[in-house]
């Protein structure tokens, strides 16, 4: 790989530019020949397998099945959902030509996949028997962005989306927010990530929806990061597409849906949520490499690679850890595991080696310390689960004490305008067109209701309507 | 699901029919609105899962690390290596228009990577540290096909490939093979499938490879199956994307390079080799469920329940176990679990539950006895592994009692007439007019020179030519 020997920019001093050249350098993303198509590069991948794994068992777990749906979607099929077509067709690619002939018609590349599932659906459920069904599939989408940035916001992305058919309203409902509790959980077991789940507004909820629940997470520069979202779709595309069951007692029946979805954007999140002036802070579960072993052998190879087969790797075998054997400078080694975000650094050098211990340094809130070769095992263990905690801790507590409460406009523009996290007040969330002058003077959106102070009503800061308690933010 | 209570149309019956209807009813695959392109259903995607976890594990064990490149790749990409545009050009699909606008250049949907992963290559690869560099990617692939059959042969398809680059010719040469004992082991240990490694004529190669190795298979109906392809690609891509190291000594050199890919057409060749008259016939490693308990409780369901629970289930925690309490007859669940290939049925009455034992039926030799409720978990555990020795034995043997030796032309035509497998003889791998005058007459196409052949040279069965042992076969 081409090493920029540089120091990384910091965060702190060029927030873009650090973005940019961490993709590069730790090895997780790379721009592309196609314009707002990213690559994925094997470090960015590994980060999203590892949350991958973690979130595909706790889908298997809801009774959801895996399976996959073409790529192509005849565009007539978008366009039987009004609100749907209108929502996504300014982003959709579209395929004319297949085979070296023009197709009698044209094919939209999937901008998400309840059209054709649903057509899938009308063939496949027949009676109350067949109810819930449950579908998840792990794909690729694409959605033409005007602006885009690695991982935030790509033209094409990777996701998984859930789409299920119930008996009745309160099922549809439960699944709605039992996939949302299980982004939380995985957001949090994972990434570390504290979010904040939520209702979003007319305005801001899926095309094509009843209502969405979201997952807003706050990064370190205040703005807001929507991590995964879960869709009551109601009777919108079930009717569309015709899908039908028969009841208990024989009467056709209208199936409830529901779909919802995570993708490579939550890897955006984890970087810009905990990243630092020096690069990356991974949580062990993200982490590709969790411990990094850097031998200080001083031309004694030999005699360290005994030592640490025999004594260290020996305890570690459960984890995922590298050792640096480079030629590379210790001090070039360290700034390189700083930046990759390595959760715990081993340093070994010939003091170590005599008092039979190991020096420590633990990347996100850098502790230093000794420990003894024979405590190692149990060490590691407390501490990787101590530092996944840690971390959540602090962005609990950050995006906590970054919420600003206001009761009028001109407070609230004041909050929005110091960039430091959420401004709170209570909102009409039907009012598109107060939502639409707000994001216009201000450059904020609504995040979302949080669903803790779902029953809450107020005087809106904006205007003299009722609303409800709701989070605007900028946001990526 | 609409549940068809008609019997299975016999694979000795109607071939095509059988194969439809398994699709369908098994809930592996169905067709999609979208000319060509299949949905893969839940059953038939676990078994990809299944095949994908293992491979996986052995792709990572080579020291090759995921990643993920875009969808698209631009056209004239594509057109930068000739034989491979020529090869690929009349399957591809291209997008023209994007975010409402049409796009100045247009866009390929990959038919496979190779050319924007070079293009990446370029920029990643530095000098002979870097080196040997080894990616894959896990991902949808789309090759515009005129005929199709679910699994086999359709439009969009998901695999993986593999793309490495090494500093010489020996190392590549050794990843080619080494990809190719991969994919020998995992199709023995997933799909209990036997193929014939070798190598493909050059009118069969990889369109802008050096030459190609294949694993050839041999359904029921005596027709070939590629499972699966690893390629020399040396110095063509490399080339055309100028992708260059710095050797030990400073000097520019090219890197040699390979690529592999096995795809969700395994399926297909798993469903084709292995199947008979009464559906699926699944080895233990390739089934979404291994074990099916059939109670025959005579309304005694809470009885049952309880002894299946102690007695049964604890000892097959390691399993994927069903249990059919469904409302239907003994007699439908027995044909379901048969049709669905599931390698171990166990059946629970009243007389067993007496005995304290269980009725087992094994699927793939149609074994039928008793085992008493202590001995089961050690029982399950030796049946399982002697199941999917027994399926790929009985392929083993199949395959090779069904090559027929020919040195002349009438023979030739006569064995490939009997469609009962390969037909096997000296060939000039060379002569691509003999190859597509055979095939013209016979339909039969060259699979592949086995690899334990390679040695062996002899006079041609067709022309004066020598040639090298070759298989032909009419094929999928």
């Amino acid at each position: 790989m081409k090493k920029d020997q540089k120091k990384l920019t910091a965060r702190s001093e060029n927030e873009p530019k650090w973005y940019q050249e961490l993709m590069l350098r730790a090895d997780l993303a790379d721009y592309s020949p196609v314009r707002g198509c990213m690559v994925i590069k094997p470090y960015g991948y590994r980060i999203w397998e590892l949350l991958k794994e973690n979130l595909d068992k706790k889908i298997k777990n809801m009774d959801v099945k895996n399976a996959y749906f073409p790529l192509f979607i005849p565009y007539t099929f978008l366009e039987k959902e009004a609100d749907h077509v209108e929502g996504f067709a300014p982003e959709v690619a579209t395929v004319t030509h297949a085979g070296g002939k023009k197709l009698e018609e044209k094919l939209a590349v999937r901008p998400t996949s309840e059209t054709i599932i649903y057509s899938m659906f009308a063939q496949w459920i027949e009676s109350y028997r067949d109810l819930p069904y449950k579908i998840n599939q792990w794909a690729n989408i694409v959605r033409w962005e005007k602006r885009t940035l690695p991982f935030i916001r790509t033209s094409e992305f990777l996701w998984q989306e859930g789409h299920t058919l119930h008996a009745n309203k309160d099922k549809a409902t439960e699944q709605v927010i039992e996939a949302l509790e299980v982004y939380e959980k995985t957001l949090k077991e994972v990434f570390s990530l504290y979010g904040i789940p939520g209702k979003k507004t007319e305005a801001e909820k899926f095309a094509g929806g009843e209502y969405t629940y979201t997952i807003e997470t706050m990064m370190k520069n205040g703005k807001a990061l929507q991590t995964c979202t879960s869709h009551l779709l109601s009777h919108s595309f079930v009717k569309s597409f015709d899908v039908e069951f028969l009841d208990e007692n024989g009467k056709h029946q209208t199936p409830w849906a529901t779909s919802w979805g995570l993708s490579t954007r939550s890897i955006g999140g984890l970087i810009l949520a905990h990243g630092d002036d020096l690069g990356l802070v991974l949580p062990p579960n993200a982490a590709p490499t969790q411990i990094i072993i850097i031998p200080i052998s001083k031309g004694e190879d030999t005699k360290f690679k005994k030592v640490i087969k025999e004594k260290i790797m020996k305890q570690l075998s459960n984890y995922r850890v590298e050792i640096d054997w480079s030629d590379n400078t210790p001090g070039w080694k360290f700034a390189q595991s700083e930046m990759r975000g390595i959760p715990i650094r081993l340093e070994i050098g010939p003091r170590e080696l005599e008092n039979q211990e190991i020096s420590y340094f633990i990347r996100y809130n850098s502790e230093k310390g000794k420990i003894k070769f024979n405590e190692l095992n149990s060490w590691i263990k407390d501490k990787l689960k101590e530092i996944g905690k840690g971390i959540y801790e602090n962005h609990k507590k950050f995006t906590e004490d970054n919420i600003i409460e206001v009761d009028n406009y001109e407070d609230f523009k004041k909050a929005i305008k110091q960039e430091k996290g959420f401004v709170k007040g209570y909102f009409n969330p039907e009012n598109k067109e107060a939502e639409a002058e707000i994001k216009a003077d201000t450059h904020a959106s609504t995040r979302c209701m949080p669903l803790k102070n779902v029953e809450q009503k107020g005087d809106s800061f904006y205007n003299d309507e009722k609303g409800n308690v709701t989070l605007f933010s900028k946001a990526y």
